[in-house]
């Protein structure tokens, strides 16, 4: 497994700074149930506003059912079906809109659906797992071909499967592959006290 | 500290069954530039729609700008303040609403923010603090007293601090405190190939 850890000021916990969204997946590994239920069990303890746990997600497995696999797989754009057809798993992350409380709005629904998202792919990396979360799909398309409710929202399609080894890839592959991850400084969204004073941590 | 992993049907990372919403914090032990800055680099490395990073955060210290710091725990509702004041580290989870490379509306800005927090939060629990996101504050207070942009969205305001030890809480606080965390049935929310079909994990 391609290994590039975050490069950081200070020291970060191990998953966190090991995950990354590659996209070399190994087509012919599949990944068992229990695996698949330890990501389900980490998404399912992120915290959410008012408790209300506002995510859904729908898992499709190429192992167990080609035929829903495929048909989600058509919903993704070209550009990620490409390289998301050799990963066995994909996930819908989605959610409610409204609180199960009172029934008004919550406006936090992405919030915390991307918070079990991310706790899903850390679980993956923690397990040798590779993810990949994706906002190029087709919303209405998977809509249809599940028969999903009208007033739900679909964040992201999320790929997880063990990832391939180095020289199954071609070159053009290798080299996105191996290709540096990279954020903004630290000091450009990161502020102290006020909006747009960088952190005072001696950087 | 108080540990009360989460009950899961299979094993979860450490830190991700680890991580709970808090009340209880010493309000005496300072959070150093150090650490701070490792929660930072955790909430920077999480994954966004194209690389955007629309979070923003802002950090107040108690122990190096209190007139800040306390200016940051006004705007929180007053059930909020009761125990957040204990805490020595206040944190602004914001957004800007466009994309850098195009300026059209990002409609990924909480769902990636939302992951950058529990990124931020997952690095607390990593390093022995605890930490808690809060929905219950004034937007409107926050973007007032510290000048921000019009046009930034305000999503959470986290505490962060090290636990109290259990013998200084009240009774109230304790049983607050002790109480089993809770979450729906992995059935109702993980589904496999069709929405409302319970993921085929053996439960």
């Amino acid at each position: 497994m391609i290994e590039k850890p975050a490069i950081t000021d200070q020291k970060i916990d191990k998953t966190l700074a090991e995950r990354w969204s590659g996209r070399a997946f190994d087509p012919t590994t599949e990944v068992s149930n229990d695996t698949i239920t330890s990501l389900c069990e980490a998404a399912r303890w992120a915290p959410s506003c008012f408790g209300d746990q506002p995510w859904r997600f729908i898992v499709w497995n190429k192992f167990q059912d080609e035929v829903s696999w495929q048909k989600a797989i058509d919903t993704l754009s070209p550009g990620n079906q490409d390289w998301a057809k050799n990963a066995p798993i994909l996930i819908l992350a989605a959610s409610v809109n409204t609180f199960t409380h009172n029934g008004s709005d919550n406006r936090w629904v992405g919030y915390d659906t991307g918070a079990a998202s991310i706790s899903l792919c850390l679980q993956a990396t923690s397990m040798g797992l590779m993810s990949h979360q994706m906002g190029g799909f087709d919303s209405n398309k998977v809509k249809a071909a599940f028969s999903l409710p009208d007033d739900i929202n679909l964040w992201a399609m999320i790929s997880i499967g063990y990832p391939a080894s180095l020289d199954e890839l071609n070159e053009e592959q290798l080299e996105r592959e191996l290709k540096a991850r990279e954020r903004r400084p630290l000091s450009e969204q990161f502020f102290s006290g006020e909006w747009n004073t960088p952190l005072n941590s001696g950087e």
